[in-house]
């Protein structure tokens, strides 16, 4: 699809169904700060995590033509759903070097924890997909894996009810198992969710790793870049971000403005679905 | 768009962003037992409440593509973001009577009240689009309306959560000003939020009178069908009921059977943005 872009100056590209995605660009930004970045938010089209695995591939192998248009020199599976259905399914069809939150989240956990018990919680369609599990066991068959769908996160988080007790009383049901089963480390496998970390840290207690798939992503980019010699150079000029939503632009701002913690005068609409 | 399709035993076209427009289905079923029904979920792009107003244009225009080619003799648009933003841009491009649940719930509202004050509850968008106020004040410039968005409330009913603390804590905190402002009558204008009609009534109090817009855009059809001559004849095969989705058809089928109490042995898949 795409073809090596081996200029160090040219934009990485980082998607997400909505919103959450932004998260894991925070992380990026202070991980790679010289680093262009374009975001691309599926505002129209969000939730992906309900819907089946073709629906999903299909929106993505869409992005990615739009990443292919903008001249991305990497690009970031900034979803946890989008990561789990659809990297490998499209990975040969980029020329670009890919990469998605979940494997980066599942090799933290598996350094992170001491007594082999980790927890996954995700969408309802990262959770089915068994790809943490099997990832996992994958590192360590010994490892115990209890995942839990929390189809609420998202919403609330994009209600911004990132502190309330609709949102502790929500994450205390959805968590109870986790708990019960002694994990001593927990994946948010959702992008949505480390603006959750307050609640869910106090439900989990302090003891508990909690994993921010964003964090860890920005570490493995950063490798990445590095590798392969496209890092950009700190003397060139200034970092640009540039932002686009398939709908509601002025939300984007608006969220972003929060989760970024940056002004953001404006966010580009685009049609994806001609892509 | 559509011809005109007087056959009687033509199907009516029944659509939603997702799966809330059961609740009007089965009502149109209560109320005209004998019609063919066809039901379409774009569950794959649902919600409609946070997108602007014209992709919901856009995503209606298709959706009446795909209920002209099945030859519906009326399209019942049977959700609320839908029938407040899109309504009154397509209905020209259709031959076919077509009807939406926000003038019928209108209707019901200024008829019920007694004290003059009015509640509206819907998504985001049906609330900013300010139609149910408008029209209110169009019957009559005295009324108060009092309206509120409620975000949470499609995807807890989405999630089966129809009786559940959560959703008591979502409702009380979304329906307090309705209470401190005395509405006697709320609109319930979403089709989703029947399904928390129990919720709903417990925080609302027994003497507040409930518009299920379903059950008045069930009266409102049975007119047109009856003033057009196109309602089907008793005699004829007994009604057949077929559903489509945009998205995940085993889900559509398995809260169908919650929603219509009846056995939906299976969901077409279509693509909708081919249409």
């Amino acid at each position: 699809m795409t073809e090596m872009n081996r200029h160090s100056d040219a934009p990485i590209g980082v998607f997400d169904s909505g919103l959450g995605g932004l998260t894991v660009m925070r992380e990026i930004m202070r991980t790679l700060p010289e680093e262009n970045i374009i975001y691309f938010g599926d505002t129209a089209r969000v939730p992906y995590g309900s819907k089946s695995r073709d629906t999903i591939i299909h929106y993505v192998e869409q992005i990615l033509h739009f990443m292919q248009e903008k001249e991305v020199k990497a690009i970031v599976v900034a979803c946890g759903t989008a990561s789990a259905y659809a990297l490998e399914a499209v990975r040969h069809k980029v020329k670009v070097p890919i990469l998605g939150v979940v494997r980066p989240g599942v090799r933290a956990a598996s350094a992170a924890t001491k007594n082999g018990r980790i927890g996954v919680i995700g969408t309802e369609a990262s959770v089915k997909s068994g790809l943490y599990e099997s990832l996992l066991h994958g590192i360590n068959p010994e490892l115990s894996v209890v995942s839990r769908a929390c189809p609420l996160f998202v919403p609330l988080v994009e209600e911004g009810l990132w502190h309330d007790e609709i949102t502790t009383l929500a994450a205390k049901r959805y968590l109870s198992e986790l708990k019960e089963k002694d994990v001593d480390t927990l994946i948010m496998g959702c992008t949505h969710y480390p603006l959750l970390a307050g609640t869910i840290r106090e439900v989990m207690g302090e003891g508990v790793n909690l994993v921010n798939i964003g964090v860890e992503t920005a570490q493995v980019l950063k490798r990445i870049l590095n590798e392969q010699g496209i890092t950009k150079k700190t003397t060139d000029a200034p970092a640009v971000y540039r932002f686009y939503s398939s709908d509601a632009p002025e939300k984007l701002c608006r969220f972003g403005e929060s989760a970024l913690q940056m002004e953001i005068p404006e966010a580009a609409r685009i049609s994806i679905e001609e892509y």
